[in-house]
């Protein structure tokens, strides 16, 4: 990697860092630069602009949580609703193991961006579509292999699954435990066995 | 009302309204009081903080929706799971009237801030507390009136209600169309319909 390419990646995990932390607008490009021991008049020879800035942070987060879903929804050594709830404990182990802070960035920087800047919204956008369509690939091997009934549309329970994990994340933040993060896993095997039973 | 009273209200009304459009963090104390016409200087004399401001604001916020969620929930000329319906169908009829923006105050205010300040966070966790149990109340007449089964547990049932609704506005906010709003009324349908029909 060059010194330049180096140095555009350390500001990038950098800011991925602070802004998952504490948000894209508490966020200074200064606290930034600062940690990433670049001058801070060089931040524009690495960057075309703040927003380009921002929609690089969101693929860099967007990278990193599909590489998470893949790494478990991809296992193929178990059955696809074991490899959703393997994701599920993995989420709840690191959870537990950071005091339920940070959350998903995603998802933070849906409700802090999506209205004021279209970029943004348009990055954010590409990177729940993607997850969406990494959990329904899952539960279309789920249906074909009879695991779960075919009356379930997998892309509209994807979307389900990921607004309610997004929630639950939400929710974990403000009571600082991860059972809502538990129960919401319950509630989906439920669904899904629930709905299953009744189709047979 | 005195005029200090007056002031104060009219203080947090602006304040609520510029923090459910941009956030806590974007949302400048000098633009509240300009907008509110009200002298910067004089802050300090109808808050005592910035810590306090924010509390207020939030259980502002807190006060304004379970209002709403007891207009509906509360209307008891209609069955407990119409009631729910009803909540449903106003906030997908106000979200289509205002662009899919702003969504829920307190979710957007739990992920900006949970993390940051632990006054807020129990303030934030105040409100959510107030709204599950509103919702548990319903879902107990529900139960009672023989609507949906007595297997579904209230509480957890409205945690997970309540997360499912603020997951479905993120991604609202994001995709601009009230979409995930009428897909996750039809799941929670189809939830307590399975699992009351399991029952029988």
């Amino acid at each position: 990697m060059t010194q330049t390419a180096d140095t555009r990646k350390r500001i990038i995990t950098t800011g991925a860092r602070q802004v998952h932390s504490r948000g894209f607008n508490a966020t200074g490009l200064q606290n930034i630069l600062s940690e990433a021991s670049v001058p801070k008049g060089s931040f524009y020879f690495y960057f075309k602009s703040k927003d380009d800035f921002g929609a690089e942070l969101i693929d860099y987060f967007s990278e990193f949580i599909s590489g998470i879903f893949d790494r478990h929804l991809g296992n193929t050594a178990l059955s696809p609703l074991k490899r959703l709830d393997a994701l599920f404990d993995f989420y709840i182990s690191f959870f537990s193991g950071n005091l339920c802070t940070m959350g998903c960035p995603i998802g933070n920087l849906s409700l802090e961006l999506s209205d004021a800047n279209e970029l943004f919204r348009h990055h954010l956008n590409s990177a729940i579509n993607r997850l969406i369509g990494q959990l329904a690939d899952c539960l279309e091997e789920a249906i074909s292999r009879g695991e779960i009934s075919s009356d379930i549309d997998p892309h509209d329970t994807a979307c389900f699954i990921f607004q309610g994990f997004e929630g639950a994340l939400l929710h974990m933040k403000v009571v600082k435990t991860v059972s809502p993060l538990e129960s919401f896993k319950r509630y989906l095997v439920r669904y899904l066995s629930v709905s299953s039973a009744k189709q047979d």
